[in-house]
């Protein structure tokens, strides 16, 4: 090679990626158990709402295995096939999964392009689960319409996981979210955690129309003792569905409706920001002056979480300082992915430290 | 996971898998000869007028050993890589093959959007088969033009597998088609059944206008000792192309045009319907009175196939009934293929019984 | 099988690949060195520029070690995700790539459809290499935007391959093609070549305007002492950019410009002609005078390059004459992928013959 070129700097890993170094530590705080990870055997995900706290952890447990494992030793998919089928357009989300089962060893066949499907054509969503059942052993179902998803399960015989659908969840999103907390801060998972050291969450989007605030929220209510209270920033008069906000309250969260980010932002440790929103047939930007830069009074310390793509409303002037999460979550949510699909496929005892 | 949810049912075979316990049988029933399938070994599979009799009973042997078998012990095709070619969108054809071919061990890229090939520009067909050969080692063709995969032969140094020209072939369909038959009733195979167990088929579509019923009649003329007759629902009033009719009679097939399908529908053993007729640049739909339903005056016993996405011809009341032959058709169709494949790709010695 | 049809005809190599039993005699002739092949490890590849004589040599003999050896024992990419990315539509290409990745044991995720894509929505080309980073080992990359290849490069912790980077550069194509001169000639890489075994190189497209002409007079610029002069045939006034010509000249290599192609011709030992340049959004073809086929006035022993696909200026009569080295060349594209990507993910110690 010439060596006078700026191509040939040796790569580096950036500022950017904060938390890839953490994975070990939560993994070593939290005790292993198989219950509930055998339980997900054969199971779908469709909703935030299917995750108790075991579950969680274990789940936790083990992305932080993967993460912090660079190259494993076994393959525990090898010779399965993933039905990846985004039928709402998605390369960040599709890519994630995708990168996730070829990790673990699989093999995938793709529908990236709705007009070229049954669904198109009128076939109706159950002959088109049927056919799924015939060709994979998971489906990660991407699709605008809240229903589909739910319009499947009955036709199923193999296992779905709900990767977006209309504006209703997302809840692999929310276990990548959650995950990006517990790496941060481990002892958030301690029970016995003091008042004093609970952190106080704000988020930067509409609950009842925005389907990664809807599923973080339901994940977040599995951990009320380790939350403060959730800020909600929105310029909605009626931000949440008419039984959202009791159910999340009667789980413990604390709520709060806000509208002032500035004033905020000093006393909240994660800040939750989506730029969009997904609105019948398009998407919806949120207002303007929800945004973040440099320029924010953000709290020393605290970390701003973003499921991206990121419009204008998160600076990239934040991406070389601490508070840039967002990286590590992203990343993050492979590692969650193969937890997750692992446990699906009926293979976790593979890769468990006591079997 | 939180148990309390519709969605944590534990996933069960459905009632309208009919006959996937049946494989075994059928295999049992077929004596292994190497020769046949030696001899499909780079060979191009363009028409279903390729198979005789001997290739098609080894090759329904092996599919339904594959059918039977739950996992592979040895992946034949493991090295090789398959071009999936869609220049017509098709989801349900598409991953039917990939499926076959990942099972298989092997490797897939995929062309699935016309736009943007070769093609599209302009590119000559025996340019693309001449790319083709460079990448890949085996090819699967979709296209709307009958001549184009007539057009490639030439240029190919790797075999091709037509599926589906515009209205010409759909040979592997017919494989898949003639195969649950036999799964159904393996006996049909016996050359010395007795004239009172042949079967009567009525296929509901145009001769020479669609192509699944163009190569299934094809097959089907393969086997003239277990078929009564064939009864062909159209109301076209020249359904067959000049030539059609006569090749099919001469090879020992009874065929007869009817237009009144519930008069017919209790002397029927196996009934086969199809929604859609590729026309030109688009899709046309049957007359509406041919449609099949539980209130369709069928025969005890009788089964349904149709090759899917099927549209209101078909209504689903029927789906859990015991003519619901349509489910267990499309699942062994990736079985067919594998078989086929493995042939095609001078791996069936790895898979014989006997080598 | 039915054994009257013409499919049955055994499939044979055609004439057209001329030159595929020729890769071992370059490879003998190239003596060993691991140096330059690990200085690729990690290194992005944007332009031929990078790639320095010693380089180019390993590369080739790596490239023709693959290529004379039929099935690879060990499969060095295995357990390594590609991420083929062409935002700018191309089949030829990405197959290619992906057929070299796929022989080498890897796995593959692929973007096909610009519009379904974060690019599309107003995402930042910085937050797509972040997210490119998460999910994969290596990144290819077409665009259609000279500067986005370029502007990913800070944000990268992968290596990336530019697959053709609008009017710019398609550096692996230009390896394709050198690799394909040395196959025909290896006694090229003599540097006590005599002066009249020098080959006469015409080139048929404008050096500022097309991607394949810009990067292989980079790379034949590596060779003077191979080259007698090379020959530019355009209708353009000005065919460079403002330093073009300069970089080439004080390199060592003789350049002319010419309009008549068949005056030049029977001087030509090469002859390197290409249909398309990339203009703003579309593609432009040539002048129409500036055509080959078996009328044209060619050098016997002379040979034909196209990157291909090819329109009506290359002649398919030429196809079955030893004047084609094309169909070679796309075959070879391969194998030089295939040494250049194992260089990159650090494999390329498990390849070596002297390890």
């Amino acid at each position: 090679m010439v060596d006078d070129s700026p191509l040939h700097k040796p790569l580096r890993p950036k500022d950017g990626t904060a938390g890839i170094e953490r994975p070990r530590a939560l993994a070593d705080s939290i005790p292993e158990q198989a219950g509930p990870l055998l339980a997900l055997a054969s199971r779908h995900v469709v909703s935030a709402r299917q995750f108790d706290r075991a579950t969680l952890e274990q789940l936790f447990r083990l992305s932080a295995q993967y993460e912090s494992t660079p190259a494993l030793m076994h393959l525990p998919l090898q010779g399965k096939i993933l039905i990846s089928a985004f039928y709402e357009p998605s390369t960040r989300t599709r890519l994630s999964f995708e990168s996730a089962w070829h990790r673990l060893g699989g093999d995938i066949m793709s529908i990236t392009d709705p007009k070229s499907t049954g669904m198109a054509k009128g076939e109706s969503i159950q002959d088109i689960a049927e056919m799924f059942n015939n060709y994979g052993d998971v489906i990660v179902l991407r699709n605008n319409e809240d229903r589909a998803v739910y319009d499947m399960l009955d036709s199923l015989r193999i296992p779905i996981v709900n990767a977006g659908n209309g504006i209703d969840e997302h809840p692999t999103q929310a276990l990548a979210d959650l995950y990006t907390i517990f790496k941060w801060r481990p002892d958030l998972l301690d029970q016995d955690l003091p008042a004093d050291q609970r952190i106080r969450v704000g988020i930067i989007g509409v609950p009842n129309r925005m389907r990664t605030v809807r599923s973080l929220l339901l994940l977040l209510a599995r951990f009320p003792e380790a939350v403060d209270e959730v800020v909600l920033f929105t310029d909605e008069d009626s931000p949440f569905d008419p039984d959202q906000r009791e159910e999340l309250e009667s789980a413990g969260l604390r709520l709060r409706v806000a509208r002032d980010l500035d004033s905020e932002l000093p006393g909240l440790d994660v800040i939750y920001i989506n730029a969009i929103a997904w609105v019948g047939d398009g998407y919806e930007e949120l207002g303007t002056d929800l945004k973040l830069s440099t320029q924010s009074p953000l709290k020393p310390g605290s970390i701003i979480l973003h499921p991206l793509a990121r419009g204008e409303e998160l600076s990239t002037d934040l991406d070389p300082t601490p508070h840039n999460w967002y990286f590590a979550q992203a990343r993050g949510a492979v590692f969650v992915r193969m937890a997750l699909l692992t446990c699906m496929v009926r293979r976790v005892s593979e890769v468990m430290d006591t079997p």
